[in-house]
């Protein structure tokens, strides 16, 4: 069973809103196991509208379409339908029923734009909307099942869940499994070549790439004659992969380079402070992004300033003078300062130039250094990124964190991240 | 002259990612005056996206396509292209040459894989990826020009404005004129109705809404008989807008707000220092995404424990204790604690209940109180905000860098902000 999307507006054509309801359609129906084959979007056109109808449903057999069901002008679709099956439009009585004690229940007064909402194609399937006025509805054309609902997103999962889901799992295949693992690390090319061949090895795997920057997530997908089946094939595969790439893999699925950090700190029973210069506070809000931070995270300095640096975090004027704010040993102080002046286990800190001005022959764009101060010593890292200033900064949040989870996890400390020829400062 | 987009690549169709690459080419030709009139994705399956070349090409008069043009296996774009066009793959040696000095330059060596994305379909005509390795290209295909672009939103947006969209501007239509103002703290429906009519009183002007949260974009649209006349008629409604609108108008087309607050300050003369509890570093994040932050910004704080607070902005313990972290009295000792610390002139803070966790009977999550603290005193706002965690996060350090704004700038503070009966720490 192959099935497509289908979102009807003029204002996903026109750019304004991105099509997020096809995103989450896609994923859900992923997750149970369907194939969509193909995402379409068109403007509030009727002839567009009835052509991409008439040709999806030739083309699957099943096309989920959102938009166009609401109270005004432009919301056309149950027009649409009705033309390309060829059945008049009919006033449900059921659903004109139910838009009337909705809309009565708000203490306003139904009007013929309210009303508009209950006319549907003759033969129709009525799909109650349990957060709005307008139904959604399923037809048949041809050998293929067209559902329809609003284009208001909470309405449409509630009503996708709820109606046209259980409708469509009795046809579900079942026979594939993916497991989705996330690196920081390596470049996309270096990943291939690590893994080639993996996929001619096992039968019914294949693999997938997904760069999003700096990160790159490796996907293992399997068919099986069964979904256990598969799961297993997918749970080797990926066993294999995690061998062959290392400890470069922080994570799976929905995990992040933050929450695994955050959960080596707990782990280890570190508290933690952090001190930003480049990176401006981006690693505090990665860390805080998801709840229970407050469990390791004591506090952080963003120290722009060198006077700022001096003043909250105690790093030394002469070091500032000998060696310049980006340089490792003020990284060093940076580190050592934060962890003394929250009286906490590590102090994490990132120096650099985020650019696009502030480099220098020796000092270029990019140049940034972190350190990690532990128990056990402080350990700091040099790397030149490469990219604007929002990728310098985001990459080297993350080449910090990274810096962290390895140390709290008692990793080796960074040897995929290319460094200098300079010692590192113990 | 009609466009198709089409986004190649199994993680759209599995909704791993949403398509915003759509979204982003569909608002920028429709701002140059273009009409997109289809928007397509299909998985990395050759014969749906040779297929659906095929059809796209006949339908229209240009098809502008993103992904598949990686250094991976499941990258077919350019193969599915010379089927398509009936015509051999070829190794293009500028782009092959390119390719080999942007990845010698970053001290990796050249593998197939990278050598891969120079293969093109004979006769394309090449866009060079100015921020990649992989080059973007274009054919014909009946009557249809045929673009094709890497999936990497960053490249793609490059290359599009230099490369794409030069080539397209011929055919533009070129009497319609966009003016892109940029608001917050007014809710969608609030600005529909303070400019109901408008579209009516003047002639070829139509309006559009766009929420971006937590802020609304309001479009002014004209067309006229020619771009010059357009220009004139967006310009003259847009001054109504501002007008009726007030100074919830941030700014317009890409500026930010943290931009916008950051040439407040740097016009006042106003060094900042920020603390953050809730937002834990995003503030800081936000102002720092623009360079030339370090003109204003000495330093920042992210306190998220009791005792940081204290520790290193002189939270008082007492204040603590009395009225509890989350409160008007110790966001503005927070602000207070910024200023002298840094020794600036204005000090910015936020602390809240961000979620899920953390809520009270009293205290709810979503409650928030920020402060600014500058030379004629101290300013303190309150409110619940609703959503998730991010959303709480993001609504109260736009509310905080819109309070600084108005501050900064000496107009109202917050007045279009709904504020508790609790009267203003001063």
């Amino acid at each position: 069973m192959t099935i497509a999307l289908f979102s009807i507006g003029t204002e996903l054509t026109r750019g304004e809103i991105v099509d997020t309801n096809s995103a989450w359609l896609a994923a859900t129906l992923t997750e149970e196991g369907f194939e969509v084959v193909s995402i379409n979007s068109v403007p509030d056109h009727p002839d567009a509208i009835v052509a991409t109808l008439k040709r999806l449903a030739s083309e699957h057999e099943a096309v989920i379409a959102t938009g166009g069901l609401g109270p005004t002008s432009d919301d056309i679709t149950a027009e649409c339908v009705a033309r390309a099956i060829e059945a008049p439009l009919v006033v449900d009585e059921s659903a004109l029923l139910s838009i009337r004690r909705r809309v009565e229940a708000r203490g306003r007064t139904v009007t013929p734009h309210h009303e508009k909402q209950a006319r549907v194609p003759a033969g129709a399937e009525l799909c109650p909307n349990a957060d709005g006025t307008a139904p959604g509805f399923s037809v048949k054309l041809g050998r293929a099942t067209l559902y329809f609902m609003p284009g208001v997103p909470r309405e449409m999962k509630r009503m996708f869940r709820e109606q046209v889901l259980p409708r469509l799992r009795p046809n579900a295949p079942n026979d594939t499994f993916v497991i989705r693992l996330r690196t920081f690390g390596l470049p996309e090319s270096t990943a291939a070549q690590l893994l080639e061949g993996l996929e001619n090895e096992f039968e019914g795997i294949s693999l997938g790439y997904r760069v999003h920057f700096p990160e790159l997530d490796v996907k293992v997908q399997a068919r099986g004659v069964s979904q256990a089946d598969a799961r297993e094939r997918a749970t080797l595969v990926a066993t294999i992969v995690r061998d062959k790439l290392g400890d470069v893999v922080y994570g799976e699925a929905d995990e992040t380079l933050s929450s695994i950090t955050g959960r080596a700190l707990r782990a280890r029973g570190w508290r933690l402070a952090v001190a930003e210069s480049c990176t401006g506070g981006l690693i505090s809000h990665l860390l805080t992004a998801s709840p229970g931070a407050s469990d390791f995270l004591i506090g952080a300095a963003v120290v722009y300033a060198n006077s700022a640096k001096t003043r909250l975090l105690g790093v030394s004027e002469d070091t500032l003078r000998g060696h310049g704010a980006v340089s490792a040993e003020v990284a060093a102080e940076m580190a050592q300062g934060a962890r003394r002046l929250c009286e906490v286990d590590v102090g994490l800190s990132v120096t650099g130039i985020a650019g696009p001005a502030g480099g220098t022959s020796t000092k270029p764009v990019g140049l940034v250094y972190w350190a990690v101060a532990h128990p056990g010593g402080t350990i700091v890292r040099e790397r030149v990124f490469h990219g604007d200033r929002n990728e310098v900064q985001v990459h080297a949040a993350h080449a910090a964190l990274d810096l962290l989870r390895r140390a709290a996890s008692g990793m080796s400390e960074g040897a995929e991240i290319p460094l200098s020829q300079r010692p590192p400062v113990r």
